[in-house]
Parts: C-alpha cells; sequence; structure tokens
C-alpha cells in the first residue's frame, strides 16, 4: 500500500465513522424530541462532529431520517426476500404465513422507529415519498412471488397478479400500523393465520 | 298553532338555513384554499352571516369540515347497509363485489372531498379521529356481515370474523385513496373484481 492509499483509506474509514455518529445521534433524538420538534443543530451537537463535516453527509434531518428508514427497512425487506419457490399450495401457505408473522413481529421488534416513521409520513413528503417506494418494493416482490405461483399452476392464473399484491400488502401495512400504534386487538399470530388464510384460500383455492 | 310556535318554527328554519350556508361555504373555501390555509373567517364571510350566529353552529374549521365528512360517508354508509343476507356463496360473492365496486366507484365521484379529508387527517388529530371512527363503523358492519354468512354455513366458520373484516376493509381503503389521488393501476372495476375474487374465494371457498 503506498503511503497516499493509506491516507485516503483512513480518511474513508473517519468519514464513515462520522455518519455513523450522526446516524446514531439522530436516531436518539427523533426518538425523544420527535421528528417534527428535532433540529439538525440537536443532532449535530448530539454526535459531537463539526457543522461543515455533517453538512457534508446530509443536508437536512429528513435525508437523515430517510437512511434511518433504509436501515429499518432492511431487516423487513429480509422477510420479503425469503426465496419463494414452493412445490405444493400448502408450502405456499407456509411460505406465506411466516413471511406475514415475521412481517407483523417486526412492528412490535421495531416499535419505537416505527413510530417514528409514522409520525413522520403525516409531516413531510419527501419522507412520504420514501415510505411510497419502500412499499412499491414490497409490493413488486409479491407480485413476482404470485406471478411464480400461477406460471407453476399453484395459484389462480385468471387474478392480476399486480392487482392482488397490492391488495394483499394494503392488509399487512394496515395491521403493521395497527400493531406500531398497539391498537391491535389479538395476538401477531392470531392476525397473521387469519389474513393468511383468507388470502392463500383465495389465491390459491387451498382445500382444508 | 300559537303565535308562539309559529315564531319558534321561523327561528329553527332561519338556524337550519344558517348551517346550511356555513356548510356550503366551507366546501367551497376548503376546496380552493386547502384545509390547513382556510379559515374560519374566511367561511363566516363567504356564508354571509354573522360572526355570532356563525360561532352558535361551529366552533371552529375542524368541527365544520367534521360534519362534511358525515354528509360526504353518509352516501358510502349507503353502500355498507345494503341488507346481506345470501342464501349462497355465488350471492354473497355478487352482493360484496358490487359493495366494493360502489364503494371503490365513490372515491371518482367524491374525489375533490375525500382529498380533502385525506389531507386533513395527515394534519388534524380530531379529523384523523374521526376517520378511525368512520373506519370502524365499517368494519363492524362487514364484521357482521361475516358472522351472518359463518351462522349460516356460507362462510368458513374458523375464521375470525372481525380480524377477517379488518383486513378486507384495509384493502378497500387503501385503494380508494389511491384512486383519490389518481394513482391506481386499473380501472375501479378490474379492482373491485381482483379484490372481491381473493377475499370471498378465500373466506367461502368459492368453487369456480
Amino acid at each position: 500500500m503506498t503511503n497516499k492509499e493509506e491516507v485516503q483509506d483512513k480518511r474513508h474509514l473517519r468519514s464513515i465513522k462520522t455518519k455513523q455518529k450522526l446516524l446514531q445521534a439522530a436516531r436518539e433524538i427523533f426518538l425523544t424530541e420527535g421528528f417534527q420538534k428535532a433540529t439538525i443543530s440537536q443532532i449535530i451537537k448530539k454526535a459531537e462532529v463539526g457543522y461543515g463535516t455533517a453538512y457534508v453527509h446530509f443536508s437536512g434531518k429528513e435525508e437523515i431520517l430517510i437512511v434511518l428508514m433504509d436501515h429499518v427497512m432492511e431487516k423487513f425487506y429480509q422477510i420479503a426476500e425469503v426465496s419463494f419457490s414452493p412445490s405444493s399450495k400448502e408450502e405456499a401457505h407456509d411460505i406465506i404465513l411466516s413471511q406475514a408473522m415475521d412481517f407483523l413481529k417486526m412492528a412490535e421488534t421495531e416499535r419505537n422507529m416505527l413510530q417514528l416513521f409514522e409520525q413522520s409520513i403525516g409531516i413531510s413528503s419527501s419522507i412520504s415519498a420514501k415510505w411510497n417506494s419502500i412499499r412499491e418494493k414490497f409490493i413488486q416482490r409479491i407480485s413476482e412471488d404470485i406471478a411464480y405461483a400461477q406460471k407453476y399452476g399453484l395459484a389462480k392464473a385468471e387474478l392480476n397478479h399486480k392487482l392482488v399484491a397490492r391488495g394483499w400488502f394494503y392488509t399487512n401495512e394496515m395491521y403493521l400500523w395497527e400493531i406500531v400504534r398497539n391498537e391491535q386487538q389479538g395476538t401477531v399470530e392470531e392476525i397473521a393465520k387469519t389474513i393468511t388464510a383468507v388470502y392463500t384460500g383465495g389465491l390459491y383455492q387451498m382445500n382444508e
């Protein structure tokens, strides 16, 4: 390694650390102050980084929140990205049930951050646009899974897979927010089982 | 009729007219200005009623919007209140399809007002609470319909009707907002047919 490369590496490492400090500080400030009240100055102060340095990474609190959303949603995407190649309707049902269960359980484990997101979606149009893009990512993935199941004769072929996917995601999403607000009736297990039974029953025409 | 009664009747009539004037003016102001920018003073001025008189009827713009929401939702409730006593799974499917279709079509005919509601739900907690109560009213009604179908052996009895009802309403509601925002993919007919096919297929285990 040349001396120049070494210097660049150190700089790069320092830059990553600064970014992490800002994100960690932002997380704490957002959770205590709420998105609306939180200011970028509070975050920079808490992170103990210089103003100039901070603005190299983020232009404002919305941009920071968007990165935090990506971090949390990464865990959700992993659920959606479980490989879906069922060889029977029953197997399809089981995979979907476990996805729905994992998705709704994340509402409990990530409650604080999701409460923050819900709050900020209502306030900021760029956060709301971010949520829409997250939503579309999920719907796209569900859509592909349905198309797969239709191709292999498991799911009813006459249904528009894109429209089915949206409908299914919406049910999951709205239950997610219910759980985030701690307003759900019934356990996460019961909710997941019930909505999955209706969905897979309708889409796959499962027999009892 | 005594003279006293006649005077009271006239007063009552005048009061109704004042209220109507205020509601009509509010509708216009809200639609042109948006909920956030609209002020109660603009509404009172437009309605050409006295300030004191106006405040007898409404304490603020949120209260006026809530009454306007009730007026619009009255039309939606009529859809939910269609008598539901199907004698076969097919009949149940047809009633539910026509309800879903009517519900989503209202998103088109009442687009302006619903855009206003969606906007104000994000801003005002009392408007948001109002929307929640509207939602619960629908879910309650759907829930009763499912319980009826379960009682008569048409719908799967093992499913929790309250949880199924919420899931079904959420799909309809989210598609309603899509249509309100003019962002839907596919026609209202196709959306209604697709989501109804999945829902009734799953809940009633319909045969093709």
